[in-house]
């Protein structure tokens, strides 16, 4: 994980004047990632695990599929070109970096719209076919888990995490980042660089909210199952249903809400 | 505000069987932003308001800087066209698309950092000047009263918000949306439609946590006094105190931090 940046802060309580105190930071830095030389991206990104994050945005993104599709990934160990990630692509593949999904200007009977943008995200991803199932009980377990494996947070408050798991609640990965979407991409890219994607036999949880782009990357790494501590978004939960996925939000013991695909998951009496 | 979707949702408490309910979510839908006919940007977000999101975004890029560099703000009232925003410049303005933010590559004698990406900022927006003070305790009071004010986070406890106060603790605006970035581009947006701007006595107050990004929004609005409820960034930090701004962080009574120029903030004993 990143250090982060101490910082000089002044605390009040109750409008008293304030007293000087030392904190620490999340970090966050510019982070621009090419293909074979051309920049494709500049995200805002807590520095740590950045080779994981440039080939998980890419399999995000649609550019690469598996680390068959990597020849190299390059990043200068400091200096001028420490925020830059290069990743070379094996002989004979291609990109096509007008599939940027930010970028695509979907069409459908509806023009620009939600309809329109799962459609988009089909034509490259197919739905899941995972047949993986997990216990209520465990799935009430794992928020606990990933907040013990959130050595920054505690110290800043101002990270997100993304935890992969096994259906028996194993905690697998973890991964923290200041962008919810930069700590999936992380995950998804240690599975990527050492082949043990797709993840169709765990569960991803994240810290906050699940948004469309959130349930995109877990389909993306083959996830069928996704929890979010707090809501999921319209967007997310149309992706989820057409995509087969089992979604999860507001997973705060005891309580949890199962937005789609609930046969998933094993329920007590 | 937007009316989000009901969908149903399966509630299971202590891992017991599911119980089906109706629940409201948070909207999420593209908005594509066009200026002069061309596309600029696709980002996903809660649906209302999109005209201020559209020139809030355009002004926070750099794009324009007032109500004067615009002819017309276009959206169709639904169909096919209803998630795309057409700005039209006034006669004369013409806009250099290579300045796109999240596109810039920046060049500095760091390559691609922190440093670099304030600089970049900087070359557009100038430090604030204004002598904006306000009360500890006010400040205190604002996110109760940002909070009363989000009728659509109570029904789906999915949606960020921006709040714009004067010194005196006044709420003069309230925008949700799954995006906090979104929810301050909104803001922006009123100001620059009304000629209200630049909110140069005022304090920004954003639901969660402060980035880079919320900070430089906040210049591009001119606003001296940035409040997060949550942690600010490492770069959230650096570009305030570089832009002469008072960033307030974990502003949660009766406690608050103080990242940068805490003069402008009366305390009492």
């Amino acid at each position: 994980m990143s250090g982060g940046e101490t910082t000089r802060v002044w605390r009040s309580a109750a409008g008293a004047p304030p007293t000087a105190a030392d904190d620490l930071l999340a970090g966050e830095e510019p982070l621009e990632i090419r293909v074979a030389g051309a920049p494709v991206s500049v995200t805002m990104r807590t520095p740590g695990h950045d080779r994981e994050l440039a080939v998980g945005f890419l399999l995000s993104e649609g550019l690469i599929a598996s680390r068959d599709d990597l020849a190299d990934v390059r990043q200068a160990p400091g200096g001028a070109l420490r925020n830059v990630i290069d990743v070379r692509l094996a002989p004979g593949v291609a990109v096509d970096l007008t599939h940027l999904t930010r970028h695509v200007f979907a069409s459908s009977s509806c023009g620009l719209c939600g309809k329109a943008t799962i459609e988009a995200v089909h034509r490259r991803l197919a739905p899941t076919t995972a047949d993986a199932v997990v216990d209520a009980e465990v799935l009430l377990a794992l928020p606990e888990r990933l907040r013990a494996a959130q050595p920054d947070f505690a110290r800043t408050g101002g990270l997100h995490a993304a935890g992969l798991f096994d259906t028996d609640g194993r905690l697998l990965l973890a991964r923290e980042d200041i962008g919810r979407h930069n700590a999936v991409d992380k995950v998804l890219g240690v599975g990527l660089l050492d082949g043990s994607l797709p993840f169709g036999a765990h569960v991803l949880l994240v810290s906050g909210r699940a948004s469309f782009e959130i349930v995109q990357k877990a389909l993306a790494g083959g996830i069928p199952i996704v929890a979010a501590v707090s809501a999921p978004s319209s967007l997310a939960v149309s992706l989820a249903a057409e995509s087969a996925q089992t979604l999860v939000g507001f997973l705060r013991p005891p309580h949890l809400n199962v937005y789609t695909r609930p046969d998933r998951i094993r329920f007590h009496d």
